[in-house]
């Protein structure tokens, strides 16, 4: 038996969407399926669409279907085997699968659905297709079991076409890659901030990584870790940019900690990273920014400091997709995602911030500090200074 | 046997904090047990301290080890049954325990964790209980399996005195409610706001939620269901206020799609929706908003439809904790909050709504049709109207 289909399903979130915009999203997402099956050196011969489906013919079923859960828009993903839709050719290979995978002694179902015309029901499938697995595999001591079966034979009947699969993986769902804007994404090199692009990632905007590298405060390993978070990031973004800015705060790092009050570093260092970002985000022409905070989780994330560091940029908006989550499944995501093991390596952690930050910043005093300083001077001094990379 | 505690465990987010945090989150955590014991006419002894831990005397153990997985701040909950540290009555009890619950031919496991001094060790405790398990219940046929059990106990050793268990519910985590400030939630009486406002009260913010009546062009269904979702979510805030702010939106909505474009209707409306919120947050001195929106789930949620909502307010940022959620995961956890049901009966929608909303609203378009009103005026009028109802 060897498989030589893979069904691509996207009915989840885009199935509900009006006419005009699920057509977009399911070209899109052709598109961005294409990329990643040319990136993984797939060969096959054609793509089948149907409603709420994609049929890819491809020797490689498992690797690719393996590949596809990890493309944004897909709900999910099963390696197939393709027969014509003749009732025989149906129970001779349904027969073979159950042959070649099913253990002994295990209860399974027959499954089917069934678009098109056709002498037979789909419980005709179910029905003839369970008795002929019983007849021919007896030595197999197989039984029944409809409601909690240890195995499941699916077929799919669709027009001439059938295909049979035993397995379904689950995709990310979500919109394709690139069907909303860009956004420009805070990337630290810690855990919070690959999974907060991530998931906006997931409802469809490419997002563009920036790191402010406050060496010397950091260090090296900092950097490289954001670095390699991004290359994992960009991993489900196959097809787009690999481009990642990369801005040396360091200097603006040193006059906060020399010229304002202490308890208000990392406060001042954050509005300068948003004011730089918000540059950025205007010249990639993206529709906002997206960062790893989360309430509660670090001094700086109170609700209060939130409020003074939005205040720093007015023209685009501050999304925080980890707002409402616990640091478990922060860490739960991490792991899914594969930026885990990297973003939790050790590394020196940024030794400006003060051991007593304010965690109840007044907007008036911070705004005080900042008059003392020329800021705009520094943000355009960074600003000259910025490396744009093509990971 | 008989339980008569109930463990409390709080380690995950509160467990990470610096002493001072951590120990005010403790105090804040025990009050609001108490509330909600009280609320729940729980009659308790007393509740005794430990490092990570609350052990409650009660009778009604396993009733209120079910109500606390629904208090903000706690991890899991354990009903058990308390002994002195005596080795022999450990073994006693944990006899008990399994001759009432473990069924015959089952696999079990002893697990075992200690503070204090005593002359055994853990695995001591673990071997005995075992061995005294296997000895006393010959006729239950019972076997050991320490990797995969399918029955365990657990006893914690607490200086003079011991508690076991079978059993361990999870609970939300998160922070105990009223460590961050208040938030003022916009509540639509559909499924996404109030799953939003959760997720945020999880994070330690008590909401007050803001109801906007779109009367004509709602119904009375619509209402009624925000009203049962603000109480839902009030049994999540025991103890705090049930306070909800109504305030009469549909005169403005008229006045929308009388004399401002069509396609713009949503925008409008819900730029007015924010500013009278914003309102709100300042009377209430809460510290933002928070809505249920998710990139691209509705045309008016689009990066750039977000981005021109943020832009009607500046003084309080509009925090999205469903930014970056599929719809499916909105619909699993409203399910877990308890607000799937009524958050999905039918209800009439708004009339209001264009057949073609714009996806991609310019702000310069949105400003001026907004010129053409008095938005001042329009925001008095439905503020004079707000009615705030203790529910």
């Amino acid at each position: 038996m060897r498989l030589d289909s893979v069904i691509v399903r996207f009915g989840g979130e885009i199935g509900i969407k009006g006419e005009w915009t699920r057509r977009a999203y399911e070209k899109l997402l052709l598109v961005n399926i294409k990329k990643t099956l040319k990136h993984h050196k797939v060969i096959y011969e054609e793509i089948i669409r149907e409603w709420g489906r994609f049929y890819i013919k491809t020797g490689m079923a498992v690797e690719t279907a393996q590949k596809l859960t990890r493309v944004f828009g897909i709900s999910s993903v099963s390696p197939a085997i393709e027969t014509s839709s003749r009732m025989e050719e149906i129970l001779r290979k349904g027969v073979e699968i159950a042959r070649e995978t099913f253990p002994a002694k295990t209860s399974f179902a027959v499954r089917c659905r069934r678009t098109g015309k056709h002498a037979y029901s789909s419980m005709d499938v179910c029905r003839k297709l369970g008795e002929r697995i019983l007849a021919s595999l007896k030595d197999k001591n197989l039984r029944v079991n409809l409601k909690t079966p240890e195995q499941v034979i699916n077929v799919e009947v669709r027009g001439e076409r059938a295909f049979l699969f035993s397995q379904t993986l689950i995709g990310v769902g979500g919109f394709p890659l690139g069907s909303q804007p860009k956004l420009i994404g805070l990337l630290s090199g810690g855990i919070d901030s690959p999974v907060a692009c991530w998931l906006v990632m997931k409802r469809g905007c490419p997002v563009i990584p920036v790191y402010f590298d406050n060496i010397p405060y950091t260090d090296e390993v900092t950097t490289e870790k954001a670095m390699e978070t991004a290359k994992i990031l960009f991993e489900w973004a196959i097809g787009f940019p690999r481009k990642i800015y990369i801005v040396p705060n360091g200097e603006n790092l040193k006059t906060f900690m020399e010229k304002s009050p202490k308890a208000l570093t990392c406060i001042l260092c954050k509005r300068m990273m948003y004011r730089i970002a918000e540059r950025i985000t205007e010249k990639e022409r993206a529709e906002g920014i997206v960062t790893g905070e989360s309430i509660g989780e670090q001094a700086s994330q109170t609700l209060q400091n939130l409020r003074v560091l939005d205040s720093a940029i007015a023209g685009y908006p501050i999304h925080r997709p980890l707002i409402g989550f616990n640091k478990q499944e922060i860490i739960d995501l991490a792991k899914k995602i594969g930026v885990y093991e990297v973003s939790t390596q050790k590394a020196k952690g940024c030794i400006a911030a003060p051991a007593k930050p304010a965690t109840k910043a007044e907007l008036e005093k911070v705004e005080e500090a900042e008059r003392r300083l020329d800021i705009q001077k520094m943000m355009e001094k960074a600003l000259v200074k910025v490396e744009v990379l093509d990971l």
